[in-house]
């Protein structure tokens, strides 16, 4: 079967990677669309990095054992439709459409399905998924939209990890597709006052309409000008920012680092110590935030179409890639196999 | 009047200091017990880029308006007798021992009493303090201890900033006098297994004395090889002990930065992100934290004479600042004008 691959930092198309045979526990499924996740660039660029940082940290949910000299699988933002349950196993029937949080398990063994040369991702015409994982898309919502409930849980993860109450200022910096789900989760959460800052004019529109309340263009000012946040969401993830926030922070504010920058960082912890500040690192998503992710968008709570702004074959996936390092051509784009 | 001051990095003693005079709010005191604080060290060392970062941080507590070239009066862990009030001011009789926070109020205006040009620390023979800031020291407790309210409050905060459960398992970082007041304010709020880690065995014995249930040397095994705990407490403030925090740290646990290093630091977010931590750095204490510390002095609760490792007059304010460098010799040192 064909599937977009990882081959020397680039992607690249096969047709003859093995038909997946789904053990008990599993399905096989047929991907109906996957967005492409800024993570995948940066481990497209920086893969050898976040390996060797993945080995020296205890407790990483990741394993350090990818081999970069070999294709490489990724794509963990998908819906897909049922094609058959493996032996012994009780799924939806066939044709019914669902989405998974991106772990995979076979027998004791746990993998994530974001970066792996065995289990295959959403860039791929199928792959398998865990049984008891599985979420059936409700409400006849189409693929195209289910596919964003990862990222949109990643929004709702950020948001319930910072504690923000109704009554707080929100400033979000970055409105790349993490930045827009936090202020879709953040106005879903009813949060009243969200401000969504990005050099980039199309980024700050989509912000207004996914729940800004108010945007700001740091060419022009510096958004702590404009507004003095009690929760920051940096959804950047390049090195600098985290020191820059530091600096500018009200007293006693939050910062949820969202971006997780690969590179090391440079911060000056008296900036954040002498303003009493801490910084919440997330990551990822609880089962129940991925099934409140999907919920919000089946129910109508949050409408993700303008997020959507491109669709590619699998043959499109490396020009895709490209695609997405300009911020006024895309937000999310789906790969449809 | 004497008083040791910091000039040219070094702490020398002046003896034709101007006499204070209070304003109305003020009162003029003798200082009976005044500690030498690692900061203090730190900013004779460190104190111009201190000086630089303060300039560049937005809402900094500290005002950048220090110079260097002039000698620079510190000591803000005192406690004194009251000589004389100021006109129109309510405070206790004369004779009455006292401690504050570090603050100086002169009308509008608000001081730290931490490093100035103008407003005279503990490291003097009297000082200016603001009368509606004054608390009485209870229960006949002595100079000395008394002076080691400042520090215990730094410790009480960090622990209130922590969250931390009395069920959870802490871990702290560094056993100086950040370290030992942590550790002292961890026990008197019943946290239940605390445990120390410093590569002196002096510093060890210490923290046990003071409420350590289990100590570590870091040149034996890794802390987190013995522990796993939920709230990491850094009291260490060098470049590189936070991203080492995070490196060994268990996934979802939360890290106090209480050490407040002053050079700029390399952390690697990912580390951070991967593993759902939070960072919360702290700095300095509320009132409410404050009589609090002062209180389980005085009530016995926490016994900090184990602490006070020596006494020198204003004169061996310099000698002391270099024998603290030694972890051996010293925890707390309290400068007797």
């Amino acid at each position: 079967m064909r599937a977009a691959v990882l081959r020397d930092g680039q992607m690249v198309t096969r047709d003859d990677v093995a038909e997946p045979v789904p053990l008990q526990g599993q399905v096989l499924v047929a991907v109906r669309a996957c967005g492409i996740c800024g993570s995948d660039l940066h481990f497209a660029k920086h893969g050898r990095e976040l390996l060797e940082l993945a080995e020296q940290v205890r407790e990483v949910p990741m394993s350090g054992d990818i081999d970069l000299g070999a294709d490489v699988f990724m794509g963990h933002e998908f819906s897909a439709e049922i094609l058959e349950a493996g032996p012994d196993t009780t799924a939806p029937p066939a044709g019914t459409l669902v989405t998974s949080q991106p772990i995979l398990l076979s027998g004791n063994r746990i993998d994530g399905i974001i970066y792996s040369n065995t289990v295959i991702g959403g860039y791929a015409e199928r792959m398998l998924l865990s049984a008891p994982l599985l979420l059936t898309v409700p409400n006849g919502l189409d693929a195209q939209r289910a596919a964003l409930t990862e990222p949109l849980a990643v929004g709702v993860h950020a948001t319930n990890r910072s504690g923000i109450l109704r009554g707080e200022t929100a400033l979000v910096i970055g409105c790349g597709p993490v930045g827009i789900s936090i202020i879709a989760a953040l106005h879903t959460s009813g949060v009243e006052h969200i401000v969504a800052a990005d050099f980039s004019p199309r980024r700050r529109a989509l912000a207004q309409a996914m729940g800004a309340h108010q945007t700001v263009d740091p060419a022009q000012a510096s958004p702590f000008d404009v507004v003095r946040p009690a929760v920051i969401f940096e959804a950047v993830g390049v090195p600098g920012i985290i020191d820059e926030a530091l600096r500018m922070a009200p007293v006693g504010s939050r910062l949820v680092s969202v971006g997780m920058s690969m590179q090391p960082d440079t911060v000056r912890p008296a900036f954040a110590a002498m303003k009493d500040i801490s910084i919440q690192f997330v990551f990822g998503h609880t089962p129940q935030e991925f099934a409140s992710a999907l919920a919000a968008i089946a129910d109508g709570m949050i409408d993700v179409t303008p997020m959507i702004t491109g669709s590619v074959s699998l043959d499109g996936v490396g020009e895709a890639f490209d695609g997405l390092a300009d911020p006024e051509r895309h937000c999310k784009i789906l790969v449809t196999p």
